[in-house]
């Protein structure tokens, strides 16, 4: 179905403005993945799309053009609207002229039981969308599996976290729960999980991880709840040698999970020799 | 010299709100910092403080605190403000009720040359602030020299990369330089310079990196720039094995990095044993 709509008070484009609040993608279940990448990168992933928007005037991809022009039939919305309505719902940093209104997809926490390995990160009360989205796009490039969200984390499916992603909010699982509950399932299962302790944790490059893995971060701030700290295998630190006591969420993050990759790269070089 | 205000619009007071314009900072030479921990961190750094601006309201640290008293007979002025006259110079995130007003430091390209050893990070048309501030926080800490910032590189005294610098933006030392200048002093010099080719890199960690060197880095929409490419000593790239082709730029930076220290505290680590 096609439609065009040139006015930015008409009633789906005020519905898809009001997706940039966490209140009302819960109550929706949707999100809203604006640019050329994300939205290509949604149908590769084969992510659940309702409403592709794009504008004609700004939009000057090729390949988005004949996304386009392939998905006339297909069962989402394609909905054509003019520059101003495209910019009264887009993010100030240089549109590009495609977006989409997508449902959201969550895990159950036995996700993570399904297949032998795998890198999952779970995130305790991290607030910054941004550090978010590109601990995804980290994690998606070392081949990760997904993201455990733990109580007050920020939204994966925020406007920042999606950009930040750059995609990986499709490639990676995502899975929402409670601290308690996390920790009560932690104890039923074996799957090893390492905390970050700046104060007391083992270098973590003194760490052997294996091919299956829950890497648990704590806010900057707070550092990680004490409760998760306890029920973790291995509490692990990054050496620092100059006045900083800390680093930045997702650059800890993703030096930890090239850590991790490396080793299981060389491991597996050494195999094929 | 210490003084009161509780006007918003006082002159002295207008004229802190216009350092969040990088015209009315490169003008003026200054740069304004926010938080206790940067302002504690610009005075310990021995920093230019010329105003410190607090509001007893709002600033429950005691390290402040004192550090406001000792301070009472120092060179630079102290500005008691009320609460609504210290947010309307504040961030909207958690205001602490202390900041400075600094001289901004920049150092010539030959700095670099003074020390032996030093890790230098270079970075080519980097947009984001809040990127640039938490790659000075790497660097500080694993004990790193500086940043020297290429052509249209964000500011580094731009409000979001002073905060998330915490306070490394004054233990790192910055170099401000046109790309031209930069690969004409770089062929006069012995220095090895690396560069990022998500392409054509060799694994960034099959390098062994030296006690003194420059990491390239370019932006992730454009990559390195061909001239600065064409005169590194070697080009790495970071392997990844997802849909990604490209990683946020302080992470990928940060990975890099941590590589070069790792392998420098290793072999610290051989030579006493």
């Amino acid at each position: 179905m096609k439609k065009v709509i040139t006015s930015t008070t008409n009633e789906e484009i005020k519905l898809i403005r009001k997706l940039q609040l966490k209140k009302y993608r819960d109550e929706s279940g949707l999100f809203f993945a604006e640019g050329i990448r994300p939205v290509l990168e949604a149908a590769e992933q084969q992510a659940s799309i309702r409403k592709i928007i794009y504008c004609p005037e700004i939009l000057n991809s090729e390949a988005a053009k004949s996304f386009i022009e392939l998905n006339q039939e297909r069962d989402f919305t394609l909905i054509e609207v003019d520059e101003k309505v495209f910019l009264s719902i887009a993010s100030k940093e240089g549109p590009q002229g495609i977006a989409a209104v997508i449902s959201q997809k969550w895990f159950p926490l036995n996700e993570i039981l399904k297949e032998y390995d795998g890198i999952w990160v779970g995130l305790d009360s991290v607030q910054d969308p941004g550090n978010l989205g590109s601990i995804l796009r980290t994690l998606d490039a070392i081949g990760g599996k997904g993201v455990i969200l733990l109580d007050q984390t920020t939204d994966a499916y925020h406007p920042t976290a999606v950009r930040a992603s750059m995609g990986a909010v499709f490639s990676q699982k995502l899975i929402k729960i409670k601290k308690e509950e996390f920790i009560l399932w932690k104890k039923t299962i074996k799957i090893p999980c390492f905390g970050t302790d700046c104060n007391n944790g083992i270098d973590y490059q003194k760490i052997k991880y294996p091919d299956k893995l829950i890497l648990l971060m704590g806010s900057e701030q707070k550092g990680l709840d004490a409760d998760l700290a306890a029920n973790c295998d291995d509490l692990i630190h990054i050496p620092m040698r100059g006045n900083m006591d800390s680093l930045n969420l997702a650059n800890a993050t993703s030096i930890i999970l090239y850590e991790v990759y490396n080793q299981h790269r060389q491991s597996k070089q050494q195999v094929m020799k």
